[in-house]
């Protein structure tokens, strides 16, 4: 008998490299110990969440306990919050926004799926950089969806614009970005940024359906060297914003989120309802309101960047020692090395052969590299590098 | 500029009359005052969920502290969590089921959806007793599925199995039931359980894509009068359950629902992890990590049903005083009486010239009846009782 839909039994023949070397990792652990197994193959943020978060929980406690307490909220967050993150995002972007453009979501993945059902046709196309973040593809598919990949520029991954530009058809959509990004720790620049969207600018003169710029932005709190990470919402009407607090508060597996859309867009009050409604139907129905309750009072706090950076310096040490080579990332934990010989997928089986986990970059739709997160204890990275030698040293 | 998708445009133009209902509420408490007007129209718990969540919280404010204390789970839930779901289930269902069975999702909708992209091939159907929760018609919808409803049988609301069956056609994919039922009360006897059941064994001889038999619980806990809310899964193994705790321990802000894949499905690993993967994909990712703590430890708690019965006799006191016709409802905390005269909208416009809401029944798919919430205070009832005689009378 046949259980599942066709789509979905093919998608699951095709599973998530992440998803693969995470089992593969428990597999090792369970043999070797998880002290001799070296995992930088997840992005759960493991610096812990703001201190103060403990005497906010016990804060909550009084609160949970009343009537609705714990009650369902607006579908589009809890207004005070909403009325917070405006007052943020308005920092943030460098213009005015308003509670009323602030959708709060499920997690940024959450954001993104419910921005998805609200404007997509069936066919419509949705243009991003690759590598990109591997269930992009799923989110936009759900509805119809058709992601189209644009190789990135290296040594730093900005992206292709004039490519881009050139992949753009009466069917697109959506030009989705990732900044910082994930899987390359890429910073997109201010110039980057401005010719996306004189580039998003031309494309919507004289078309009915506008192409909106997306900005996914659940990184933007992570960065080093005092590099920039430029706002968008002032360089084109078309430009959105989403994020989450999964990294900047280390709160992920409480799923809290947010779309910002621009104020300067085109009906940008229908949109917003929109989004406010498909975040109910899809059955989100409200971000989990223990969550928001956290996220708002912890809105001014943030992780620790001085230990994400020390990390950051010692896998580029581990990696250059090992004759990796590699573009130091900017912003996000992940380092995109290229696999030496260029095979990524042999260069994680030689990993694997010395316990250390990673991601091929075909996991990313961009083949020759491999992900490695450095959202792992120092010790771990250290712990590493005679494997990471050894591996190399067999590819060439 | 046309900047979302026509499907959503038109949804929206169609908008629930639950949210219509929820804005006209607001604006009539803005002119008259809070206690002013009698709501009826929400389904937002309001007994406080179990005194323990207090200490609980604070139980848990060292451990959301902690490196990964609020991280990623896997994507099923919480796997100490699945366990004890798994141990629950086993005694509310009747037959072992093991957490392997069980995925813990964003609140009973997010279990819908991630069900329904599963399985559903678009064009399937899924086919439904009326009057049903007016969302499901976009939770199947939003991949192709198309809703079927067959009213259910007076007075007492049971589904008409017969019909039902009628209704069935090779596109058919899912049976879906809500029991105790959201609007009408019902709570479905074990006779007609057992039809559906016989009904779906019959139905699935021979064929390569079985239909579902797709139980929607949330209420499971909420049942008056010693009624029995008999389980399904050992009635047929095509028979899934799906709940929540939103009303059980009223914690319908924080959003933990769970699938219940029957251990005698065909295929069962199969379904499972498909909804892992969908619950993934969608954006949910995993069910929100503060609330599937919580759960866990209030699993053997129950909100206040002693409150919620004084206030369904109350209820049934005013109704009959105004000579307004229902049956009295079992379970749930809705009421689903005729619109006197017949014509809900005009009844429901006659409650508002008394500061009086409820929703009618074309909210429902039945129209001729309105749907009146009974969780609200018991001084809220009471003080509605002249206006229902008001408005009852002007229909005559």
């Amino acid at each position: 008998m046949k259980v599942i839909a066709t789509e979905i039994q093919n998608q699951m023949a095709g599973a998530s490299w992440i998803r693969k070397m995470f089992e593969k990792g428990l597999e090792l652990k369970k043999v070797y110990g998880p002290d001799k197994v070296f995992d930088f193959s997840l992005g759960n943020p493991d610096i812990p969440p703001p201190a103060k978060i403990r005497e906010v929980m016990i804060g909550l406690a009084d609160q949970v306990a009343q009537p609705l307490g714990v009650g369902y909220c607006p579908n589009a967050g809890l207004p005070a919050f909403r009325e917070a993150l405006a007052a943020k995002m308005s920092v943030d972007q460098e213009i005015p926004v308003g509670p009323e453009h602030i959708v709060v979501t499920c997690g940024a993945a959450g954001a993104l799926t419910a921005f998805f059902r609200a404007v997509l046709e069936p066919g419509d196309e949705v243009i991003c950089p690759s590598p990109y973040f591997v269930e992009y593809g799923s989110y936009c598919g759900h509805f119809g969806g058709k992601l189209k990949a644009v190789p990135a520029i290296l040594p730093d991954f900005q992206p292709d614009v004039d490519a881009m530009e050139a992949a753009v058809t009466a069917k697109t959509r959506v030009i989705l970005i990732n900044t910082p990004n994930n899987p390359t720790g890429c910073v997109y620049s201010r110039t980057t940024l401005q010719r996306l969207a004189n580039m998003v600018n031309r494309i919507n003169e004289g078309r009915e359906r506008p192409v909106f710029l997306l900005s996914d932005e659940p990184y933007r709190a992570i960065a080093y060297d005092d590099v920039e990470v430029p706002p968008i919402l002032p360089l084109t009407p078309y430009a959105l914003v989403l994020g989450s607090f999964s990294k900047s508060l280390s709160l992920a597996g409480e799923r809290i989120g947010y779309l910002v859309c621009n104020p300067a867009l085109p009906d940008v009050g229908l949109l917003a309802a929109a989004v406010t409604m498909t975040n109910r139907t899809l059955g989100f129905v409200n971000a989990p309101i223990i969550g928001q309750k956290l996220a708002m009072r912890l809105l001014s706090e943030g992780v620790d960047r001085v230990t994400y950076n020390k990390r950051r310096l010692a896998m580029a040490r581990v990696l250059s020692d090992a004759g990796i080579a590699f573009t130091m990332p900017k912003g996000a934990f992940y380092f995109f090395p290229a696999a030496p010989g260029g095979d990524d997928q042999a260069f994680i089986q030689a990993l694997l052969e010395e316990n250390i986990l990673g991601v091929p970059g075909a996991g990313f739709g961009y083949p020759g590299h491999i992900r490695l997160s450095f959202s792992v204890d120092e010790k771990v990275i250290l712990g590493a590098a005679e494997g990471f030698k050894r591996a190399a040293a067999k590819m060439r």
